[in-house]
């Protein structure tokens, strides 16, 4: 398969290019780096990005930003900021992406446990996983077999507790994380949120 | 119980406020008409609302926006409106209402069935209510006893299909709806997320 690999660049997404190099055509594109870049947050970015690449088989996104922080010191923006990214930019790879990808293909997008599993700080991400797991699951219904769209959902990851000077005991591996979305980019099924715990 | 009803014009609104007026007194908010009114998708409304109500024990959302349209109809202004107003705008009832519920009141959102039922046509819906669920989730941990966080999650209402012409029988009547919102502010949950047909 041409799979575009958005968020190549970052803790997951270089396993995730890592584990699906081996056996598919894996074309990275990264925030500021390499020869694809994009910004998900902006539509016109994600156009361009298409534009440029063309038809693949399936789009894997490994990014999007939302904010941390107590419920009383998050702005307006930092809420915003999950919304206009890691919500909308990713609803918006589906919506531009779409006709970019051959029929039966495939759209994975990340979403994270703290959906159902918050933490104290995660108010805005918390929201936006939630957003995203129930969209995958509606586009999915009006999709059919046109095109699958899933979402994993990680859990925190090893490397990215480590560098935040946390216990990371609890965490698990961006290469552990990264069989989740090739299980997911090679199977069948839609309209799920894959939990990286069942994958390990 | 001085409760301030949010959306007390609407279909659920007015069930929520003859069910509540005759054990609790029920301060009815319109979006415009009535004495009080409010429009929930700008915080500088809902700031002007609090400071001219001053303190109530609860706050019981029954508004918020979104659009409904198949997934390659949906323009950015319709993801947007569920955004900025069904999503943010009940976000927003906590932020700034919460200096005004006194400690250990209550705040009661609108999510909806569509989160994990989603139907053709949902998904700017869908992904709202999904955020609004995981966004209750994730604040009632940060809130702990000072202030109680719920949505009630209501499916169809008989009335809005009848007058849409559709075919009501899978429906609740509003009436019935309303046993939810009741439940929910007068009860002891926080972080919940109460399906409607659990109260009927």
């Amino acid at each position: 398969m041409k799979i575009l690999l958005i968020g190549a660049t970052g803790t997951i997404g270089q396993k995730v290019q890592e584990r699906l190099q081996a056996t598919h055509e894996v074309i990275p594109v990264g925030h500021s780096d390499g020869v694809y870049q994009v910004d998900i947050a902006d539509k016109s970015s994600i156009q361009a990005l298409f534009n440029q690449v063309g038809e693949v088989d399936a789009v894997i996104s490994t990014t999007g930003l939302s904010a941390f922080a107590p419920l009383n010191d998050l702005t307006d923006e930092q809420f915003s900021q999950g919304w206009n990214n890691k919500l909308m930019g990713q609803i918006n790879l589906l919506r531009v992406g779409q006709s970019f990808v051959r029929e039966g293909g495939a759209i994975l997008l990340t979403s994270g446990m703290l959906a159902n599993e918050p933490i104290p700080g995660s108010i805005a991400t918390s929201a936006a996983n939630g957003a995203l797991n129930s969209f995958v699951k509606a586009a999915a219904l009006e999709l059919g077999n046109t095109l699958r769209i899933n979402a994993v959902s990680p859990i925190f990851v090893k490397e990215t507790m480590e560098a935040m000077g946390m216990d990371s005991s609890t965490g698990m591996s961006a290469a552990d994380t990264a069989k989740a979305y090739q299980a997911a980019v090679e199977g069948s099924m839609t309209g799920e949120v894959i939990d990286a715990r069942d994958y390990v």
